[in-house]
């Protein structure tokens, strides 16, 4: 199962929307046949492992991370391949939470005779595919927020310079989560601030969609997203009717999504509805300190990454990760859980997930 | 002699200003004896270990954490107690940075016939002494830096509560190392904010002596470091020369250290000279924003632990750990090595020497 888990893995940022699955072949203690979900419409990993296999599969074990489609998608469901090549028993990690499938494709293949043992490292298996259980059950982006912070707490130096915090071990790999998600989203002030590319930087890599929260449309027509949004998907996200303005942002490519206000920002949790329909399960949310607190306070999200630099600036007024007006009590705080520490260098990575 | 390295660290908050020392005596393969320094003026760990050997320790081995010492002090040198015990191998960690005795003891040693190897497992044995080797040296107390904050850098919410930002396990980590420093310093702000104890809460603890650095003289004479300062030592460090005012505070019991100023803080390194003439070897500073800047700009932090509890605050208004003005630009960032990374529960704490 392992084995399945790190293969499953090598499909990271290219099936998006679909999960990630790996899935091994053995007969008679040797691995006949192995393979993986490896792009997005392509075979799945059930079948990826069958059509390798170096000898027949009848009353071979199929190991796979996820619970096999009984159902026709892009392509015919994998539990009939499992049926038709004879396969006497199935080992899968972690059930599939589409409700089109759960549990049936289990159920398919035990009235067919074949032993199902299910929920083999399920942690595991679940984890490495949050995003896709999350996106299927609402519909929304899955949201990770990341930043970059020295050891007292800023973002930036008290004259507003960022550049570098991390080291770079650290930048490879947030570069390496921007190829695995589907959004990159910041909010207007960053744009004002650093007009950056918002792309991802690693060979073979693919530039996610760039989401800007302009609550009044202040992005210029001049900056680098928008002249780059007929090449990257580019969505502007306003309460901003003024359509002769919104007009010039789609002859230049950009999509504008037009939510309501909620309370003094614009309404993320609508955006995320907006987004999850036009296919955006995965967002790394790089804010500043204002869209951050807003992000929190609508609950949208779900996974944060804290990149901490051995150093402090100091600095009364320098600029920290989470601003806002900020939770009156202690009490209050937003909890996060399931630590995971990362070491990249000199930098650490905190990983949790929002209680 | 990790055997005489945790017996050494059995000492912890009872040598200072004295080194931790541990000392394990092995004959024919057998530890026939272990002691360590026990408290401030008792017998040094070498003396300690043969005093409770089990028979003659002629001809044996003895591991000590630190090289014997050769000079009279409270007790007579352990040279000579090794010397008439005819121990005849002695295996040190970390030589002696006391002038008086550095690579002499190991020479007298030697000049007896007794073979002498240095260096074993010596980097764990300055590390535990670090606060002596600097002291010894430099003559002014060895600072540590600490403070409790959420992943977001706040060490309050915006309406100035910190009840709790860490949990229980944190809290009596902190406790332990009030127990292991000779001093305890705040800044003023916190005194007239949380009016707190500065005490040593854990059972069988000592209580360090506390330190106030107070420009102004403005500590209220009915606060509680003042109304105990008959029972722990307590020190108003101040720019003040107002006679009266300081007769008040030292018929409470207040040593009042004056100071001349430094920019717009009192001149720290001229108190940390004043602190190390009166014995204080080390300091535990509990300090708010501004006091932590200055003590980073004045260069006399030499280690710093971050506690990080698995909480966001936000806010734009919400305190810092550093604040004061601040540092312009990146590449002139106070940098911290050597990290370390321990688990409270939840919250975790980084620990790092300043570089």
């Amino acid at each position: 199962m392992d084995l399945a888990i790190d293969l499953a893995k090598k499909g990271r940022g290219r099936v998006n929307p679909n999960p990630l699955v790996g899935a091994v072949i053995v007969k008679d203690g040797v691995i006949i046949g192995s393979g993986y979900h490896e792009q997005y419409g392509g075979l799945h990993a059930e079948r990826q492992a069958l059509a390798v296999c170096t000898q027949s599969a009848v009353g071979a074990t199929l190991y796979v991370t996820l619970e096999p489609c009984c159902h026709y998608g892009k392509t015919p469901p994998c539990t009939e391949a499992i049926i038709e090549n004879k396969i006497s028993r199935v080992v899968i990690g972690s059930t599939d939470p589409n409700p089109q499938v759960s549990g049936k494709g289990i159920e398919i293949l035990r009235q067919q005779g074949i032993t199902v043992i299910t929920g083999v490292r399920e942690t595991a298996c679940q984890e490495m595919n949050a995003v896709f259980f999350h996106y299927i059950k609402n519909r929304t982006p899955y949201v990770l927020m990341k930043y970059a912070m020295t050891l007292d707490g800023k973002i930036a130096t008290y004259t507003g310079k960022s550049k570098w915090i991390t080291g770079e071990e650290a930048r490879i790999a947030v570069h390496q989560t921007r190829n695995e998600v589907a959004g990159i989203m910041v909010g207007i002030n960053t744009i004002l601030k650093d007009d950056p590319q918002l792309s991802c930087r690693i060979d073979g890599g693919r530039n996610p969609s760039r989401i800007i929260c302009d609550t009044h449309l202040r992005t210029p027509l001049s900056s680098r997203v928008v002249k780059s949004a007929d090449k990257i998907p580019t969505y502007l996200a306003t309460c901003s009717r003024d359509q002769k303005k919104i007009k010039r942002f789609e002859i230049m490519g950009c999509n504008i999504l037009t939510v309501s206000r909620e309370g003094d920002h614009l309404g993320l949790n609508e955006l995320m509805r907006k987004l999850g329909a036009a296919g955006i399960d995965s967002i790394l949310l790089e804010g500043g300190g204002t869209l951050n607190f807003s992000a929190l306070k609508s609950g949208i999200v779900k996974k944060l990454q804290v990149y901490l630099a051995p150093k402090i600036f100091g600095g009364v007024t320098a600029k920290t990760p989470v601003e806002g007006l900020g939770l009156a009590d202690p009490e209050e705080a937003f909890q996060f859980t399931d630590r995971k520490i990362k070491i990249f260098g000199e930098d650490i990575c905190l990983e949790y997930i929002k209680r």
